[in-house]
């Protein structure tokens, strides 16, 4: 029992050390588990959405519409497929990966399991935390939000987004994990393909929805941790029995 | 395989025969768990909350005021345990069931885990659903409010509060569970005392919560139903590990 209770507290000192060099090293491993700090994406306050620029651009017939939904083929340009607010780039599926890791400098992670630390949760809304997640042969993408959608009442929304098509998606789930200060809120979910508009997703709150004071109690120092886990779907078993 | 398969569709049958009845019998066992049919209590809108007005109260030195996480002793008067908007009772703490059951016909549960199916979801803001759960030699309260933080955006609000005071309750962790459309949301805490306001716990949002969209998405015709599981608190595992 002590030898256990005296492991725990070495990975409990190793968490912390490791905690302390984050600056330097921003991807980091503690207790099996891989952590990433993501730093906020701060969006242009007054931009219109991609969704919107693009919806009034298809009005003059240039652009495709965003695609809910609907089957799209790889060949068709994507205007929809960046989540950031003020980019303009349009491409094709198998090269939004490279733009985002290019482009944007979002870091790409391997694993089953990993732990998403964002961090400044402070900050003014519109700010988003993106990353990348590589698992079981497919990249995913995990957004952050912080979005005023009542005047004077930020909330932060998650979700995340297979990059490839809504047919793929619907062989995984995924899952956000939010655990700090007794209470701990799960989220799980079949993932929407990038080819939806992750502002849609948004703001329909078809995802991990939070207010502020839920942010602040799981949050840590003005960090909010997610741990987040990828599978492929099931049935969930529970369903059948409620 | 086959033999299985048929199994789960007559369990599947039951549940359904079952639902059919449900108007004559309130309170069913489906596949293993107890289901209990709630119906709204719609609160009287424009009357001011419980906390407020005993805080008025408290003005004038008659009564004593809302108790957040303070100890009480048993003896005192509670004037904020009736979770009920309109109702003006005030009592001891050992006679709060007696209360909830005998004025407000609240009805009150066995079992370890149980399933709230509060029925008419689309009904204005302010409304309850309520019951009491025995469990683990404790009665518990659970609360669904549907409630309009921000004016024309009603939310739902659902706690779990011990009918004991906060030592007790401490021992306690409590768990909600929704589950449909491919979708799990689960919210893990401990339950709050009774002595301290559910008014002020749903205002600080320290409670799993759900907009209209969410609320809709996890509804099957316009009931929302709620697993239910309490067990006696032990520390968090996965805590550590993040």
């Amino acid at each position: 029992m002590l030898f256990f209770t005296q492991c725990f507290g070495a990975v409990l000192d190793l968490i912390h050390l490791r905690f302390q060099h984050y600056k330097a090293k921003r991807v980091f491993s503690a207790a099996g588990q891989l952590v990433c700090v993501v730093n906020p994406t701060h969006s242009l306050k007054y931009a219109p959405t991609r969704c919107a620029a693009v919806q009034a651009s298809t009005e003059q017939s240039i652009l495709p519409p965003c695609h809910h939904h609907e089957a799209v083929h790889d060949s068709q340009l994507l205007p929809c497929t960046c989540p950031l607010f003020s980019c303009p780039w349009e491409g094709h599926l198998e090269v939004v990966v490279s733009h985002l890791r290019q482009t944007h400098r979002i870091n790409i992670l391997q694993g089953a399991e990993i732990v998403f630390l964002a961090t400044d949760m402070h900050l003014p809304a519109p700010t988003d935390w993106i990353i990348m997640h590589s698992c079981l042969g497919h990249q995913f993408l995990l957004v952050l939000r912080k979005q005023e959608k009542y005047e004077g009442h930020p909330q932060f929304f998650a979700t995340m987004m297979l990059i490839g098509t809504p047919t793929q998606a619907d062989n995984f789930t995924y899952r956000l994990e939010l655990n700090r200060n007794q209470r701990r809120l799960k989220w799980e979910a079949t993932p929407r393909s990038i080819l939806e508009c992750v502002d849609s997703v948004i703001s329909d709150g078809d995802c991990l929805v939070l207010n502020t004071s839920l942010a602040q109690l799981f949050s840590d120092n003005g960090s909010l941790a997610i741990g987040i886990a990828i599978t492929t779907s099931k049935v969930h078993s529970s369903e059948a029995e409620m």
